[in-house]
């Protein structure tokens, strides 16, 4: 598994200066924080919950080197025996989460983290990025994807990813979301990813011809033979070269494909799939790149452009126009010994107030099995069962309500991964969490997952849930107006 | 130094499998490669050049592991005598470059790298990813950091950032670009860049009171305390709370600063400002943070918001809507001997087709220092001095151009940093690129700054190049054509 070498000083300077805080006041207190984001990317209908995987290997390894603890020696910022508490410091608490690959939901937690506030506290920035970052990622290939019916998607990313684990971590959750494969050979061999590849321009030109240049990757790769045919003319020369080279790799039995990388791929597809089927090659395959996304995969599926696999790296593995993932992390409640005290933060921006509380999330299904709603609830004094006729309220807390008979599933989307700073639920491995992702979307409705202006799906709180949140409305404001 | 632990599989898998082509073709055939952009990120007017660091380090030590070359081996793709080629692989090529921070513009290699063909091919991912990303965000931090008047940006990005490396690397590059510290504590420490940050939200609600949870802060840290007032109400309570508390500070001595984090920040800076003049805290600074870009710290500015100092995260470590640089590595000349044969690429999309040739930079200065314009020549035959009145052709070739007089300097761009696998040149310290970086945008006019629709600054080439460009493109359309 790639790490971080275990350097627990991947975290906000503040978290550290926060940590001593709550060092000096009270060692044993514990906190509840959940993580949830407030807004779909892409102005889409869903996202794809990704990074469990990783975090858990992190959280479970988390620890501070020696030479960690000697650099915030230096800062001679911090008194010492918060520093020597610091070298035996372990994650010693516990996590729930929604199974990696699940669709997910603006204001449900996915994620919720139970210790002390400093455990909770020092490992926030940890979470975070690496829950937003491969969610981002992870929802971005599953567009593309389904944009292309389901078609054959590979990451080629690495060169323009940010940085070389905005590549590795990016091949990791492209390959949750839907691509089949990646560029990249040290994600290749640190997640058994099928590595895939093409040809360079660099290829071609090293040659004194195209077609000695294919002659030679031919004779070297007769099972993984895709040739690059746009770096002098794709029409003009590059299919020709293509198609009389390839003809000796038909002769053995064997197939190829050939590779577009410029100019208009609906015209060049179109035109080079002819030549192809021309020259009795109607098996051969073409593959297309150059800075695709899913709205011009989209286009071009719909327009009828014969194209067989796609190769789609930068606007997959940076998410494009957009490059983050919204999730926050936010104190929901502190524990008096095994009581809840249930917390939430006001803001001057009504959309950054929390929901109070230790939460679970529901999510319901019909008889067929389709996704209805999802509903966020008290955990262990809200219970919602099928047959239930059940009060929806809306999440930002206005009055807008609506009743609906549960008859299909209710089912609880949080579990515990960690207790206490130990791993108790098996891992699943990168390909169950893939058919994961692939079979909850299938049960969703397509209007949630339309690129344009999708249907927005409902995410309610409970009764119990808007009664507290009120109570603590009620009281911060009647405090602050008395 | 941060790195891949000498992983040399952060490749491309298709460089692998052309390395192992042109190493059963001929070990000793060498070429250069030219990394350069063909597009200023975020429609702006200049870029400055990032990651170099970063990259000479891992060339250095560019080498594949035993796990590697097992891997390899299990892909079942290459041969026995060619996986033992790899597993002694060393970067034994050259690496010519521009001074890390140095501005740079569309078309002109920023680096050079002369090797095998298997060198230069199996570097390419490496070196583009570590470029192109640290350069992104070099031009973006420097974006803000310009648009805040040259003020103090702190730059908090980790927990968005793509990656763990999405925000080593960002804190590295925007440290470069002009932020003053970082909230990270693993880039702090990797790079030795001043750690930051102030308070989170669940400190305050971790409290029974505002000012309890301000109380204790101010006595755990009097000489960095940074109040963020914004958990409950800005302007009714936590302002109040700051003054309250930070008073006791003012009374020993120590100056203190509040943080805003939502809500208008132009409104609530001056309110704030007014209650802290009021209070007879002048010095008092005012810290906001909450999405940040250039676009917003340039409006804020402009209308005078009393802001001290910007908390800027993911819009800088990310790029935002620009989450890539454009940078490509191609190859332009082929070398028999030490005879170079220049070549270049063509393609369907006009503007991707390449300046052949092995190519030096020079910057024109006028007599004030002020940059003119740049050159791209043939390095060994073209020669530029000062007193010269020299013609600039248009790169992309076409009948542009025009003659200047030379009265400042010429000076050459491109430096040797690495000479057949040896590093030969003393790399400057993260504080010295910061400060080429400044100095060298000081030396361009005001026009080639501004955030909308800036001058577009003037790249040329030489008679010399141009004339060869000319007869490869005719030598080329010829054949083509006969």
């Amino acid at each position: 598994m790639f790490s971080l070498n275990n350097s627990a000083l991947f975290t906000d300077f503040y978290s550290l200066t926060m940590a001593n805080g709550y060092w000096k006041r009270n060692l044993n207190e514990s906190a509840v924080f959940e993580m949830f984001f407030r807004q779909q990317p892409f102005d889409g209908g869903y996202s794809v919950f990704a990074g469990l995987g990783t975090l858990i290997n992190e959280l479970v390894n988390f620890s501070f080197s020696e030479d960690d603890i000697s650099y915030i020696k230096n800062l001679a910022v911090f008194e010492d025996a918060f520093i020597d508490f610091l070298k035996t410091f372990k994650f010693k608490g516990s996590l729930w989460a929604m199974d990696e690959g699940t669709v997910v939901f603006p204001n449900e937690p996915l994620l919720r983290v139970e210790g002390s506030l400093i455990e909770c506290q020092i490992i926030e920035g940890l979470l975070l990025n690496i829950i937003n970052f491969q969610s981002l990622i992870a929802t971005k290939a599953c567009r593309i994807w389904l944009a292309s019916g389901k078609g054959n998607i590979m990451e080629f990313g690495l060169r323009r990813a940010q940085g070389h684990d905005g590549a590795i971590s990016a091949s990791r959750a492209a390959f949750i979301g839907g691509a089949s494969g990646t560029s990249d050979t040290l994600a290749g061999k640190i997640f058994g990813i099928p590595v895939m590849g093409t040809m360079a321009h660099s290829w071609v030109m090293s040659f004194d011809s195209e077609e000695e240049a294919f002659d030679c990757y031919a004779s070297l790769y007769p099972d993984r033979t895709i040739f690059l045919i746009d770096t002098y003319d794709t029409l003009k020369s590059g299919i020709h070269s293509a198609i009389k080279i390839g003809k000796k790799l038909t002769a053995k039995g064997k197939n190829f494909g050939v590779r577009l990388d410029s100019g208009d791929i609906q015209y060049l597809s179109t035109e080079v799939r002819q030549l192809l089927d021309q020259a009795g090659l109607e098996k051969v395959f073409i593959t297309v790149s150059n800075d695709l996304d899913e709205y011009i995969i989209e286009t071009l599926v719909k327009a009828g452009a014969p194209v067989n696999s796609w190769g789609v790296g930068t606007k997959m593995v940076t998410g494009a126009q957009v490059a983050a993932f919204t999730g926050v992390y936010k104190l929901s409640a502190r524990l008096d010994g095994k009581k809840a005290i249930p917390v939430m933060k006001f803001s001057d921006n009504p959309d950054k107030t929390t929901n109070p509380g230790v939460k679970q999330v529901w999510r319901i299904r019909d008889q067929k099995g389709e996704a209805v709603a999802d509903i966020l609830g008290i955990d262990g004094a809200d219970e919602i069962n099928t047959g239930q006729r059940f009060c929806f309220w809306h999440p930002s807390a206005d009055y807008r309500h609506f009743f609906h008979k549960i008859e299909g599933s209710a089912s609880m989307l949080l579990n515990k991964w960690i207790d206490n700073g130990v791993l108790i639920k098996e891992q699943p491995s990168l390909a169950e969490i893939k058919a994961h992702a692939a079979s909850d979307l299938d049960s969703f409705d397509s209007t949630y997952k339309r690129l344009l202006n999708p249907h927005i799906y409902k995410v309610s709180i409970t009764e119990n849930l808007r009664t507290l949140k009120l109570e603590i409305i009620e009281k911060y404001l009647g405090s602050r107006n008395s």
